[in-house]
């Protein structure tokens, strides 16, 4: 297998308003995003990668002259790799809202001369979707192979099929949900009240005071990691190892190797991540639900995918979005007699699985990887 | 079943020193107890219950023209409830550094006339254990009946039979666990870092501030009691439902009943529970692991135990400390021919269900204090 070097981030402009489900619209945005591989002549290999809670459009490859700048899914996709660069057109997208480069909070409202801060428009899953489209639209794709997302991103790749089912063919959801249950919310909902009690939050409008709350996002960051990974790879990894070998009996500092990886996992996060991005993104988690449309029927929710192909694929030690979750999906789509394929993987990493190479897991995907070039002649 | 009415905490000073397992000691200390039912001539009735992180002494009854008095575990204890108070005579201690009466952070340092607050030493369920020795024997007790404790209060149940085996008979231990995992010990690293930055802990010196470290304590408390429910249960109790009947779209206010009961959760726990007191307790879980000492061997731990009787009980919902967990325990018991009963019931309420009165959980209970009653001519 091959990395697939250096790569360059693109924009594009939006100048159309972009409704959004809540009724508001966002006047005019940019989006940023990387594609990999080439489109072929008929536009029938373009694959969309969407994203989760803590990445972006730099989906695979690397910076030039950036040191560890290497894409979040570099070990899916590239040159043989299960997501065959050397057969797809590959389309790493950032969402709105987000604070990698897409427009954000962290950008001027146009409409006050004045950064958005906690004033940015709530963006929803269906609405990412839809900016999706756009951009797909705007790269001459009529419709995608395939559209592959982990997680949150499992759930844009869901929408996709429920709002703009003609624009493309194969579903792969991953680690993914058909809603938040309330455990999910109320964890969402700690890290963010860390967040906004934080006193440098100062009601989102931080940036004009020069600070960030770092405090909030670091236990944020602290709590969501505890929750990607599985308690039995935690044991595996840290147990109850000691730091400096012996007890200190101290109540503030650190005394067991698992709060030592916490706080510097919550240090780095809380120097790169916006606020404003966490609590938009948690809440787009929270309010997906295409069940609730129809009584909360998830089956007929998902009547309009009925000529997409799905993939879903789940983790056994996953209790963020546990298998159970996944088997969900595949009910709603069998009742409408929507052709899925279901693998759930025994690993033993948790939430956190999709992001890593487990080889039956990659197969997985290979396999399925191999039917879609097949049948879209890439 | 009848109450057992008004009941009264009394207070005993201790001008011993106590030496602690950090090497520290407690100069001199006060305990507060209560005590329901009579002690027997012979003194052989009496059974003492541990409290756990967010209790104290008051276990049963209520106070003389206080609402909402009623202790903690009055569910359990009582004129012919499970635990009789007809038959037992049963003791509730508060543990040195709470924050409900014993001496604790909150309290004057005899050393330097000041608060002791951070600087209050650190306690371990040993040190616990070994006041609640003096107490015992303060009392006239030369031997316990029982002792009995869930989660925490488990662990200084289990601790009682490891450090003074002659002067307990029976050990009955709920929900808890031989040492908290890698998994247990992030959530309450987390928990202390959201009260230690919180910039009202003042590094635990806030009460010569005239603040506490609200913020701090509530998120605690948040993150804890997700925790404390299991996924099945708050998913019975909330679900997806919305505070409001439709979505408001916002990042900062509340959607979901979830998230209302979760802030009022936050709310109430910080106006009564002192900071230097959570971080104390949270350190004595995470420092209980009686086979540290023994390689990590927990049957040669419970060598000392071998004529102790125990009832294990864990919950089928309970992620916090799981069933695994409690047959952990009753590995290493039945490994030293240690007479155990164990009993996993199946309870949809995860940790909490040690403190309900599930009827097969409470059957359990009260028969087997009908066989300590037998046997100590109760």
């Amino acid at each position: 297998m091959h990395s697939i070097g250096v790569v360059h981030p693109q924009t594009r402009h939006f100048a159309q308003p972009l409704p959004l489900r809540s009724g508001a619209a966002i006047a005019d945005y940019t989006l940023v995003y990387e594609t990999y591989g080439t489109l072929n002549a008929d536009a029938s290999n373009a694959v969309l990668v969407c994203h989760a809670l803590n990445a972006g459009h730099h989906v695979a490859g690397e910076y030039d002259n950036e040191q560890r700048s290497v894409g979040w899914w570099d070990n899916l996709v590239g040159p043989r790799k299960p997501l065959d660069t050397d057969r797809f057109f590959v389309i790493g997208v950032n969402n709105l809202g987000s604070c990698f480069g897409s427009t954000g909070p962290m950008h001027v409202n146009p409409a006050t001369g004045r950064r958005y801060g906690a004033d940015f428009p709530v963006v929803t899953v269906e609405d990412w979707v839809d900016a999706q489209a756009r951009l797909i639209q705007a790269l001459g794709i009529e419709r995608l192979a395939a559209v592959i997302g982990g997680s949150l991103g499992g759930m844009q790749a869901l929408a996709w099929t429920l709002r703009h089912p003609q624009r493309v063919r194969h579903c792969i959801a991953v680690a993914s949900a058909p809603n938040l249950s309330a455990q999910n919310i109320a964890f969402n909902e700690v890290a963010r009240r860390a967040i906004t009690t934080d006193p440098d939050f100062h009601g989102g409008h931080f940036y004009e005071h020069g600070v960030v709350p770092a405090r909030g996002l670091r236990v944020a960051r602290m709590i969501g990691h505890i929750t990607y990974l599985s308690d039995d790879s935690m044991a595996a990894k840290f147990g109850r190892e000691l730091r400096n070998g012996g007890l200190g009996y101290t109540t503030q500092d650190i005394e067991f190797q698992i709060e030592s990886y916490l706080r510097h996992q919550g240090e780095k996060f809380s120097e790169y991540f916006d606020a404003n991005t966490y609590l938009l993104i948690t809440r787009a988690l929270d309010y997906f639900d295409p069940a609730a449309a129809h009584g909360g029927d998830l089956s007929a929710a998902f009547a309009p995918a009925r000529d997409n192909r799905f993939l879903v694929v789940s983790f056994s030690t996953d209790w963020r979005f546990a298998p159970a979750r996944s088997r969900e999906i595949v009910k709603a789509l069998v009742d409408n007699r929507i052709a899925v394929s279901y693998a759930e993987i025994d690993a033993p990493h948790g939430h956190d699985a999709f992001l890593l190479d487990d080889p039956r897991y990659h197969d997985t995907l290979r396999a399925y990887f191999e039917r879609v070039a097949a049948e879209s002649g890439s």
